[in-house]
């Protein structure tokens, strides 16, 4: 069976990276409320014409979730979640080719959200599709679930998990995203980190001002800075007290996953163009801080002046747009109010406080059965075997979808080690998407599988030598 | 004589305002390159047309200096220098008009460098125009020299000087600003700042980045924000070391000048919404602060991700555009050393320093005829007397033009106190325009008066009982 869908999959080759490229024309930026219904209705006329069925349109107080529930012979239910909203394309400039017009060079699609989320999306629309045309059927039910908002923050998604739960239930769900290591070896992520977004902003004077003025005249951007200094030291440390005190402690057998995580330091290093890592952390040390410590990153900051040449002005107003990334332990509620308190203790009562995403870290252990599926997945038809994370320093709406409702959770996907995600020239290998379509079938036979075993051997530990 | 002169002026104010309008639609930003050439040719034309002469167009490695030499029956020269250019129209969502389609309202007239210093400029060309139609001729000789690079730091007009010292040699120089109090008074300034205006810029990995990357990335826009904290602490005391260590102490003459100085607190506070001034200061140690002490002052700052809602991303690059306004005695080529030092000594060599402009600070004497005879005119022909201050809190290339060739420079013009130069809605009261027309015209007689008096008064102390 494998083999006639795999072989159906090479015979669809053309038609899926269609379905790709079609849907990455489609500039659905969520932040700018570009091309969101294009890409619902582009969504719409593909299960219609793949998966002969009419996905519902759920309504959140944002931008709906398409859903859709296929039935299948045995009692179980893998769902899919994805996202059909794309990051910013901007620094425009610096893109090789333009973001939404999919590009082919060397073997890969150029495009804004072809790594994250659309070629995840479409892989797994498309496994679905093989398995129905060569099958007749499918093996259990399976669920999609898309939103359109994962890159302003997943907003409204634990809303809509609350309010649906029954839609959203399922044995098992297959996270949005996933790469290649350096070693070419898929990346199996079982969690991921929390976040707090926020942007922190100021004014001052209600107009700009003759930079003569700055002698007299408070500076908003001064204080910006002066406030931000205090939220990071030049070490990495977050300066927020409390910052680090809830966080859950590592484990031996978390400590253990890391040492099988691959990080190829020579590579990135070489690949980014830089010297040296945060601190100059090597090895271990610099594995543990990329996976299990959390962050406070600056992701924009602008006040004033900032075309060419100079302009002598004392600007009004400034922002910085912070992003914080949790680890389990820390809850992005507290760590608000937290920043609040701190920044009002500091006489900071005058710079204001924006959110623009909250979400818990999340975390599946290997030893269940959705994991085990995907690791012996991998295992059976890739060359390499997987390298298994505990979870991406990335970040989603995992625990607002899965693990409160006790649905295991596992990402892996199109994507690899120099897809330029949120990036200029963000790209997938063409080989990759169409393996992974392969995969995303296998996995769906390989999951029946597992949950139809007899449950006994639940706790023992998961014997893929490579990974855990 | 005067009121046929000033009859005169009232006469043609249409065409004045006319010659205003129309160099106004011009958009000569020098820091973006635009409507330079059309600025100058419009200086031709005009100069034609008014003065029936032709000025030079002296080259500089930069935009060229426009220069004219009219010759008067006494061997006195009196010079005017102004500039052509004018400052970025940015950020243009918060102009009530088109910055460049001159607009009257409210018995203003708004525009893009109309303050500074189109208005300026064309009152003195209008000045020499109206005593050359009444008189037939000019009492003393009339020099104009009008830059095209004053708002990107006058970065080539320090070499002009050098190159041409006979050219700008005069007995005085009316420098190229000035602006009317809230209490209506003329504002005559004996002075200015000096300034280093540098951007401050860092890189970091080669491409943008997933902001998960921020747990091991070296963040480029934390490293300028560290440093930038270097530099100036909450109670805007600047850090560099011996930045204070050089200044010119202060005169018992220039605090007498500081006391009669008038700086509305209130309305100054209301007009710009505002609680308070830096550091709570008031009276006198505000004004002190206001015209005797340096700045460092942040004109703008960019990185990353800076438009609508939430974008996840580790910014690669960061800059900062500072401009120091210095104080006499202090050395900006100096500063600049000090600045990269200062920097390096804190491990941050991997930022790099740009330079936009660099200037020293300029003051001339009260007891210096130029000053007189614009005393004396604004005493004689206005209703108010003059508020007078031994320098703005603002720059320009007076030293490199006057005071180190031994030429004294006052300044006094067309703007009010809410001209708002350098910002959103720039305009000038099309009566205050006229009337400085006239005082332009006066004092071409004025100072031929006073350079023609017996000399032995030249230490007297300056008598105008409202100003020194």
């Amino acid at each position: 069976m494998d083999k006639q869908i795999f072989a159906f999959i090479e015979e669809q080759r053309g038609e899926y990276i269609k379905w790709l490229t079609d849907f990455c024309r489609i500039p659905s930026v969520a932040a700018q409320n570009r091309g969101m219904k294009e890409s619902t209705d582009f969504i719409e006329d593909l299960f219609d014409k793949a998966l002969q069925t009419k996905p519902e349109l759920l309504p959140t107080r944002g931008y709906p979730v398409v859903y859709s529930h296929l039935k299948g012979t045995k009692p179980t239910t893998l769902s899919f979640y994805n996202h059909y909203d794309v990051q910013p394309e901007d620094p425009i400039e610096l893109w090789d080719t333009p973001p939404f017009e999919p590009t082919f060079k060397d073997g890969k699609i150029y495009a804004r959200g072809v790594a994250d989320n659309k070629g995840n999306l479409i892989a797994r629309v498309a496994a679905i599709h093989a398995i129905k045309q060569v099958t007749g059927g499918l093996p259990i039910d399976i669920k999609f679930i898309f939103e359109g908002e994962e890159e302003i923050g997943s907003i409204h998604l634990a809303d809509f998990a609350d309010k649906h739960q029954d839609k959203i239930q399922s044995d098992g769900c297959v996270w949005e995203f996933g790469y290649r290591d350096a070693d070419d070896r898929l990346q199996v992520s079982l969690g991921v980190k929390g976040m707090l977004y926020v942007e922190l902003f100021i004014k001052g004077a209600n107009t700009d001002l003759h930079s003569a003025q700055a002698s007299i005249i408070e500076s908003p951007i001064w204080r910006l800075i002066w406030a931000l200094n205090l939220l990071k030291d030049p070490n990495d440390r977050v300066l927020i007290p409390g910052f680090y005190d809830s966080i859950t402690p590592i484990t031996e057998e978390e400590q253990e996953l890391l040492s099988h995580y691959l990080l190829e330091e020579k590579s990135t290093l070489d690949h980014l163009g830089i010297e040296k890592f945060v601190n100059g952390l090597t090895g271990e040390e610099l594995k543990a801080k990329h996976i299990y410590e959390p962050t406070c990153n600056i992701c924009g900051i602008q006040s004033g002046y900032t075309g060419e040449g100079s302009k002598t002005v004392l600007p009004s107003e400034a922002f910085a747009k912070i992003d914080f990334r949790l680890v389990p332990g820390q809850n992005p509620h507290q760590l608000l109010e937290d920043l609040r308190t701190y920044l009002n203790t500091h006489g900071y009562d005058d710079i204001g406080i924006r959110v623009f995403g909250s979400e818990e870290a999340a975390r599946t252990h290997p030893s269940e059965k959705l994991a085990q599926a995907v690791i012996e997945t991998i295992g059976t038809y890739c060359d390499l075997p997987p390298n298994v994370i505990p979870n991406t320093p990335g970040t989603g709406p995992m625990f607002d979808l899965c693990q409160r409702f006790g649905i295991p959770s596992v990402s892996f996907g199109v994507g690899h080690f120099a897809s330029y995600t949120h990036a200029p020239n963000e790209n997938i290998r063409v080989d990759d998407f169409i393996e992974n379509i392969k995969l995303m079938a296998a996995l769906v036979f390989k999951f029946e599988e597992k949950m139809n075993e007899n449950g006994a051997d639940l706790s023992e530990p998961v014997t893929n030598a490579t990974t855990v």
